[in-house]
């Protein structure tokens, strides 16, 4: 049944590659180049022309970067926002109170440029750790917020990217209420991405009207399915959050979970977090390859996820898809050490839907058909551990020599 | 008064780095080469002259290898060992039934061979996953198990080798009761060591007496501040296992926690352990640094090892040190997500001696000569973290491409 309701909403959903933050009505996004990259855009805003309802997911890391603490109050409190800025190059991370304040005077500049209360301006930023951003540079910023000529989705998308390769967004469209629904999504990623929010940032709008004290609560299951189950390398950044705004425009009746099309509302949200989720695994440091890994049969859902996650950590695992060499017994031992509940006799591993492991145990497989499959650029890893009902998907890359080249030397 | 005590103490150690397993008295180790690997030797044994009180500690992978199993269920059993063998080359893990019936056969011929009871055999294997043993090779080892020209505690030290470098070997002597005690060492590592054991093995024989009943204590608390604290790549194999074999032929009153010098035997075993561990974490796949991370003012000892072990365990901080960046930002991500109760407040971190953050925030440092205190290759990252008691230390490696070089194509 799951899978004919899935099938039937992803008939509906009409999904635009082009698309981004500024596809929704009402939503204008736009970025320039104030000088704290040495070409590229640094500086990027999303505005919507009415107060937005809004909701924040926040990096778990216990020095959670100042631009992080100053958005996450203003929506706790008000639960709106009407502008988001972002810069990239500087993270505001460990810069203690001087960091603070320099996070709140952004807030304040773009309050006043916009003419917006200040709780409705949210501040972002990635880049560096343990540097003052230069103020004379973010206040250049502030000042040219939504001047026509920067006003492009695509510049949002290239002004918040660090060592990304690729810019990374889309748009979907459902109907609801005969209303036409859109959900645009714009994020950035690369290294240190991990669960729970890493050196990460997503933005979600909509113009969907959506009953506020809901949008925190789509947003966290749905972050818990996307972004939550990536990986590059493990780490956990001091700067990850994933930003939502629904500022109502589509005039739709407003959505609760009582609503008939809620589904379709989660399911097409889903769609947007879990894309730009795969492409920022896809698009890890030096990765060649995405690696997703699904897991069932674990006792419930937070050991399927534990599991998944492991098998997309393992740098073995990593390292071996990259040099395609069909190396089970380090996805059967990332399976072993994630938990304590797995059971071998009932453990099944395909990879690259050949079989590879059964009841526990390694079984014969055509190494050269299986070696030519893992030269593709998606690698699927499915792992049954038991007989429960638990399933979870997890998303990750190779490791690569590019990785290691990358990250010798991004500091200096 | 607890440093003035280790000074005492490692005044009285008489440190033998030539020495190994094999030094105790009555002990014999040996090996040769029957043919799982290309030319090296790859088959080993340890053996003791009289039936010795024997403890293990296990890893906690749910693939439990078959060998552990065997042995595990020995020593739990009647808690003593007169000989162990060891093959490299194949793990003899995700073999099912038949694996468990190789690694008993193993035992059964290496029982006959030496006429010993059975349960007195211990077996260890370690190498590639999910092939069976070549039993062939295996007998004709047991066939050949303490022949003279084999028997030699250094071709003991390279029979177990897989990726390792170099061999990793040591004795040690205190006096006790007017005897001299030694404690010999030998172990292997490389890839795929992570706390809770990893593709690590690691054997310690001594001639003390001790009482068999706190043998097991000893070895769990020794292991957990040496080999359970050092990491290469954070996967905890299916083989990892330490076994202790203590035969009393030095004659020494039966050590037991109220014995005078209990604390000495502690310090000389826990030096032979520690010394192990750093040998394997240097001697990392790829590695070119041992990474040092020493945690203090931890809410306690299991949070200080948490954290210290997510700072030795960051590709981000690893590949850092790699390019001797002094990148000090990823080393307080790595402080931030291993636990909750840090206070980013009274952080601080010294790198290679360099103070690098105070209360949380970025310091100035001198680039140039932190860059060259980078260059060496024993890299200490010191945090104080709270106001805690917690204090531990963690051991590991830079992330090298060599280390991508070697795992990307290890099994084929």
């Amino acid at each position: 049944m799951k899978d004919i309701k899935t099938i039937d909403i992803l008939d509906q959903l009409n999904v635009d590659l082009q698309g981004d933050v500024s596809s929704p009505s009402g939503f204008v996004a736009g970025g320039f180049h104030v000088g704290l990259r040495k070409q590229r855009k640094d500086f990027g805003w999303i505005y919507s022309e009415n107060e937005a309802a809004a909701a924040g997911v926040y990096t778990l890391n216990r020095f959670k970067a100042a631009p992080l603490q100053v958005t996450e109050a203003c929506i706790n409190n008000n639960q709106t926002l009407q502008a988001i800025v972002v810069n990239s190059a500087n993270a505001n991370a460990c810069t203690g109170e001087k960091g603070l304040q320099d996070a709140k005077d952004t807030q304040a500049w773009v309050a006043q440029q916009l003419d917006l209360p200040t709780h409705n301006v949210g501040v972002a930023s990635t880049g560096v750790i343990g540097s003052f951003l230069p103020m004379d540079k973010i206040h250049y910023g502030t000042q040219n917020v939504m001047k026509d000529e920067y006003n492009h989705g695509a510049y949002f998308s290239e002004a918040i990217l660090t060592t990304d390769t690729i810019t990374k967004h889309l748009s979907v469209q459902v109907e609801i209420d005969g209303k036409t629904i859109t959900i645009g999504g714009t994020a950035k990623g690369s290294g240190m991405i991990h669960p729970n929010m890493a050196t990460m940032l997503g933005f979600v709008t909509t113009d969907a009207n959506i009953e506020s004290m809901e949008l925190s609560n789509t947003l966290k299951q749905s972050v818990d399915q996307s972004f939550n189950m990536i990986t590059v390398d493990g780490d956990t950044s001091t700067n990850d959050m994933v930003l939502f705004m629904a500022n109502g425009q589509a005039e739709n009746n407003t959505l609760t979970p009582t609503h008939p099309d809620w589904h379709k509302f989660n399911y097409a949200l889903n769609f947007v977090t879990q894309y730009l989720a795969k492409a920022i695994a896809k698009d890890g440091e030096g990765a060649t390859k995405l690696v997703t890994a699904k897991v069932n049969g674990a006792a419930d859902t937070d050991e399927a996820r534990k599991i998944a996650k492991s098998i997309v950590s393992s740098n073995l695992v990593k390292s071996a898809i990259h040099g395609e060499d069909a190396n089970f017994g380090r996805i059967i031992t990332a399976i072993g050490y994630a938990s304590q509940n797995v059971e071998p006799s009932e453990t099944y591993v395909k990879l690259a839907e050949v079989p590879v492991v059964e009841e526990g145990m390694a079984v014969l497989f055509d190494e050269q058909y299986l070696k030519e499959q893992l030269q593709g650029d998606n690698i699927e890893i499915e792992a049954t551990v038991g007989t429960g009902d638990g399933e979870a998907a997890a998303y990750g890359c190779d490791l690569s020599y590019d990785y290691i080249r990358i990250n010798a030397s991004y500091r200096t």
